[in-house]
This record gives structure tokens, C-alpha cells and sequence, in this order.
């Protein structure tokens, strides 16, 4: 059996007796029942995925992942594709928008070079160049069947590690320029929608930028024609290195019962091939803000995922990810600090109708 | 001259030679042109706002504003008025959501007795107890115009003695039962909209309540005709004692040239006192979340401001700003902390144009 299927089997259902006790302590706590929301169900979610009640803060490692993509030769993204090997090199000096925030918020660092077209050498890069970039999903297939499935394996295998190595809260980012052609045609694919309603700018496309690469997702989606039912078969036509070891971080999280949270659109498309390849992943990701690029609110629907941040973000490289970490902290906090009615001596909601006076 | 005159008077607009700078240097960061949207938006403001064009985090302190509120007899809560002395105990003892959220974000917790109906001590507890609270609006005024103005006063003073013992950045929070019927109130005064269209269920009312409510709101704004030219009557009409003490925040912190974060639905109604009183006020508010309170909305797109989270939360006493804080603080590390493009060695956009060739 191979590590892709090993892990998918894996993969089971949350703890609903420690999401239950956590729900519980949520509805005792002085606030009325539901006033903090998103970041009640997130404590809940947590509970309920690591099977502890009252779930702690705790190590936090966000694993960026990078790869190049044939179709940006085809004019889809505003920046050339040079710019994904010197983006690398800025996460490796610490320099990057995700180095600030995920210091920020207490989180690790780790970059993956899954596929960057050009070799980039660095002691602490992690190297899983399955090949160097897809092909041009506008010309054929982005990559084989076989490529996609060590691509997602790279992925798992790195999770894994880091979880061995401690870390109880995963985060995904991605680096690529071109990625978010590969996350809309993704998207296109398993919600059936139109590539126009969720394609976006990218880094910054204008007005005939985004109708050429519009043409260029239907183009790829009509001569590939992906399988929805096959999630490896959507990865390997229109997807990205990337994306398949975003997919491969979530499956290892969700194996190892560790809550990942997952970043914008590129970490979204990963999640919807994690989803497809396991429907029960979905019950261990946490999502984290709502990306300026349209097709992420798509994908995070067909999740049934909720972002928190709402702050038209569309960076990238787990910026939006790293920013909630602190939020997740903070629900785990409410849930295990906050006094309950009976310890703070605060009355319970009463009945409205009997405070009714005659105005 | 009284200190509300004083300090209105004080305010002026923002720093916009400092406000360039950052934005001119967040271009030159090593990311796409608005890549990191509302975070790098609130940057740019708090430079404008303390003339630094590249401000650090600091010290923070949360005002929560605590009072009772006559209308409160009219059944339009699903709570009892005596939580309100009660939660001032809790956030005293430190088991209050806020003080979670508080600690969370580095940020410290003042609690202010604006107006609790019955008298609580407490070594911690700052009191500017104007009066046992507000009158029914639905009869009549929640209190006299003089009455307003200590109100204001009082936060005036409270926001001016925080920011001279060294706080930088200032959140409002509040707490009263029955103060989301008042926020409403002042909202409908604002924005023209009718009250059904503003008001909530607030801490939990049933389909009857939040009729009930929406009626009682008809009838204190058919009764007291407060007038939206005159923030002051439309406070000492349909207001709250600790709105008004959040207004006075809000002016402390704009005469001194301090960020201040305006927390949900209760604390927007004081922004827009605040903001009638001097309209440069709004110059240094930051927006939080996006409550479940309808009426939140409207007020936020009255003052012009975009929150940054969206969590369906609804709990007050500060906690949405709290949160916020710890956005905040992320937003200017990345204006500090990130490498431009130069320093990164990383192309910047080219000429989408040059790269396209015929697919």
C-alpha cells in the first residue's frame, strides 16, 4: 500500500466526546451562549480533533510550499516567473511577509522546494523537486498521474516529520507564480462553477490579463477534461507541485489528528485535492481569512469551511494562515481561562417575558 | 472652555507627510502592490495618526466602559440588569473573556463604573459614576444633556490619564445590559435607517423580544426627537452612560495623536458620538470585527471604517478589539520588519504585455 493510501486510511472522524465536553464548557462560560462565535466552534473543532476537552496552545509550524507552473509562459501572472526562486530565498533570510507574521504569531517556518523550475540551493531548504515546474496545463496535462501522487507523498512526509518533531498546529503556504491559474481551474473543477466567476488578478493582472487567463483556464479544462471524482486525476491535469504538497501537509495533519490551517486560494485548491482524496480531512482544517481572489470563498463553501480574518489579503505564502494562528490561540484561551457563570457568581439568562413591563 | 471643548479643539487631521512615507514603503516590500490589503491599510493610517512613518507596536490598554440602563426595565434584554455589576466583578477578577483576549494581545484592562445602577467597590474599579444608570428612554431621556457632558468628560479624562502614564495604543469596550437598544437608537439617529433594520437580538432575545425591542426604539425616538446635527442630544436622549465614556476615549486618544480601536456594536455607537462631537475624531479609529449585531454595519459604513475580522462575535466588553490589537501589532511589523524588494533581491511586476505569447 502506498504512503498516499496509508495515510487516507488513516484518517478517521473527530472525537465528538471531547467536542462535546468542550461545547459543554463553552455554553458554562460567563458570555451568553454563542456570543463569541467563529472562535467558539474553533475550540470546539479543536477539541474534537486532538480528543483532549479543554485542547492547549501549542507548537505551530507553517510549511511553505513552492513550485513553478508551465502556464505562467502563457501571460497569466502580472510577475515573471523568476520571482518564485528569489521569493524562496527571501523566506530562507527571514525577510518575508510570512517570516513577520509567523514570528508574530509564535510559528515555525519551513520551505519546500516542490518543484521550483530554476535549482535553488540553501541549507534549510527542504528539497522535494519532484520535476522542475508543471507543464503548460493550456498545452496538456501539468504533470503525470504518478508525479501528482509522489508530489502529495512529498507532502505527507514533511508533515509528518514535523509533527514527529513536535509540532501540534500546522499551517500551509505556498509560493509560485501562476498558482492561482491552477487553483481556479482546480476550483472550476469540483464546484462546477465558471472559470470567470472564480478567477482573479493574481499579484496583479489587469483588465486584459485576467480575460487571457480566463481563456487559458477553459482552454486547459476543455483539451485536460479532469475527473471532479478523481482528485488525482484534477492535480495531475491542472494543478501544481505545490498545491500537492498542501494536499499531502492536510492529509498528514488529519492522520495525525493535528488541526492544520489552511492559508488562501492556492491552500484552498490544496485542500479541496485533500478533501477529494479523503472527504474526512475536511474535519481537521481550520480556514483562516477570506482572500481578495473570488474563487476562494467558492472553494471554501464547497469545504463548508469559515474564514475569521476578512481583510482583503491575496498574498499568499501563509500570510493569511500565520495571522490566524493567533487566533486559534486565542479561542483555546477563551475555552480554557474564561471563569464559568457559577465561578465568576453571574446570573444565567432569564426568561424575557418575565421582565416585561407595560411601556 | 469646557475639557469636551478643549479637546475637541485639540484634534486635527493626520500626519499625511509621515502616511505617505509608509505607503510609498509599503510598495517597495517585497510583495505584490496591496497584496496584504486592510493590514497594510492600518499601517499607513497609524503612521498618519502618530507621525511616525514607521510606528512600532506599544503599549496598549482596553477602557472598558461599564453602566446600567433604564430601558433595560422594558424587557429588551434576555438578561437580568444585575449581570452588569456582576461582570464588573469578573473583569475585575480577571475571568472575563476580555481579560483573556487582553493577555492574549499584550494589552492591559481598565475597568470604568461609568453608571452601574447598584455600587460595586473594588480596589481596581475606577469610578465615574455620573448616576446609578440612565433613565427608560422609552419615557423620556436617558439623562440631561449636563449629565452627557461629564460622561464624556469622565472618558476624556480616563483616556488622557492612560496615554500620560504611557499607553499607545487605546481599545474601547463596554458593558451594560441593555445597551445594544441604545446603540440602536443612536445608530437609527445617525444613518436615517429604521430601527428594524439595526436592531439585534443582543445577548440572546427570543422572535417576541426583538420585536418588543424594535418597538421600544420606535417609541424613545418618537418621544425624545433626538437631533443627529447635535451629538450631545442625541447622547443625553437615546444614549448610555458608558457610550458616552467610549466617545470621551476615543476624543483623549485623537487630541493625543493615538490609535484607538473601537471594539463592536456598543462601542461603534460611541465612535459616532464621538465623531458628531468632532468629526476629525474618526481620523484615529481602527476597526475591529464585523459583530452580529445589524446594526454594527450600518454604523461602520457611516464612519467610513473596515473591519478586519469577521467571527460572527457578539460578546462586547472589548473583546473584538482586543483581538484586534494582536492585528494590529502584525500590521506594523510587517511595514517594519519586511525587506523591500531591493533589499530581497526580488523582481518587481513586469509589463504583463511582454510575456504573453499565443497559446
Amino acid at each position: 500500500m502506498s504512503l498516499l493510501e496509508k495515510t487516507a486510511k488513516r484518517i478517521t472522524g473527530l472525537d465528538e466526546t471531547a467536542a462535546e465536553a468542550a461545547r459543554a464548557r463553552q455554553d458554562q462560560l460567563a458570555k451568553p451562549g454563542g456570543a463569541l462565535g467563529v472562535l467558539e466552534e474553533i475550540s470546539i473543532k479543536v477539541a474534537g480533533i486532538t480528543g483532549q476537552p479543554i485542547p492547549q496552545p501549542g507548537r505551530k509550524v507553517v510549511i511553505v510550499m513552492a513550485a513553478d507552473h508551465g502556464v505562467a509562459s502563457a501571460g497569466v501572472s502580472a510577475y515573471p516567473p523568476e520571482v518564485t526562486p528569489q521569493m524562496v530565498a527571501n523566506f530562507l533570510h527571514g525577510g518575508a511577509a510570512i517570516n513577520v507574521l509567523a514570528r508574530h504569531s509564535g510559528a515555525e517556518v519551513r520551505v519546500v522546494d516542490m518543484g521550483v523550475a530554476s535549482e535553488t540551493q540553501h541549507t534549510n531548504l527542504i528539497s522535494h523537486r519532484i520535476r522542475p515546474g508543471t507543464a503548460n496545463m493550456a498545452e496538456g496535462p501539468a504533470m503525470s498521474r504518478e508525479e501528482a501522487v509522489a508530489a502529495v507523498e512529498a507532502g505527507i512526509e514533511e508533515g509528518l516529520k514535523e509533527i514527529a518533531a513536535g509540532a501540534e498546529f500546522l499551517a500551509t503556504g505556498d509560493m509560485g507564480i501562476g498558482n492561482t491559474t491552477a487553483a481556479s481551474a482546480i476550483t472550476a473543477c469540483f464546484t462546477g462553477l465558471d472559470p470567470a466567476e472564480l478567477t482573479g488578478r493574481g499579484t496583479g493582472l489587469d483588465d486584459a490579463g485576467l480575460k487571457r487567463k480566463v481563456c487559458i483556464i477553459r482552454q486547459a479544462l476543455a483539451l485536460n477534461r479532469p475527473d471532479p471524482s478523481d482528485a488525482l486525476d484534477v492535480l495531475a491535469k491542472v494543478g501544481g507541485l505545490e498545491i500537492a504538497g498542501i494536499a499531502g501537509v492536510i492529509l498528514a495533519a488529519a492522520a495525525e489528528r493535528r488541526p492544520v490551517i489552511i492559508d488562501g486560494f492556492i491552500s484552498a485548491a490544496g485542500a479541496l485535492i485533500a478533501a477529494g482524496l479523503c472527504h474526512l480531512s475536511v474535519d481537521f482544517m481550520l480556514a483562516s481569512h477570506l482572500s481578495v481572489e473570488k474563487g476562494h470563498r467558492a472553494a471554501l463553501n464547497r469545504l463548508g469551511l469559515r474564514p475569521v480574518i476578512d481583510a482583503d489579503m491575496r498574498l499568499g505564502e501563509g500570510t493569511g494562515a500565520a495571522l490566524a494562528l493567533g487566533i486559534v490561540d486565542a479561542s483555546l484561551k477563551i475555552l480554557a481561562e474564561m471563569a464559568t457563570f457559577a465561578e465568576a457568581g453571574v446570573s444565567g439568562p432569564e426568561e424575557a417575558e418575565a421582565e416585561v413591563k407595560q411601556v
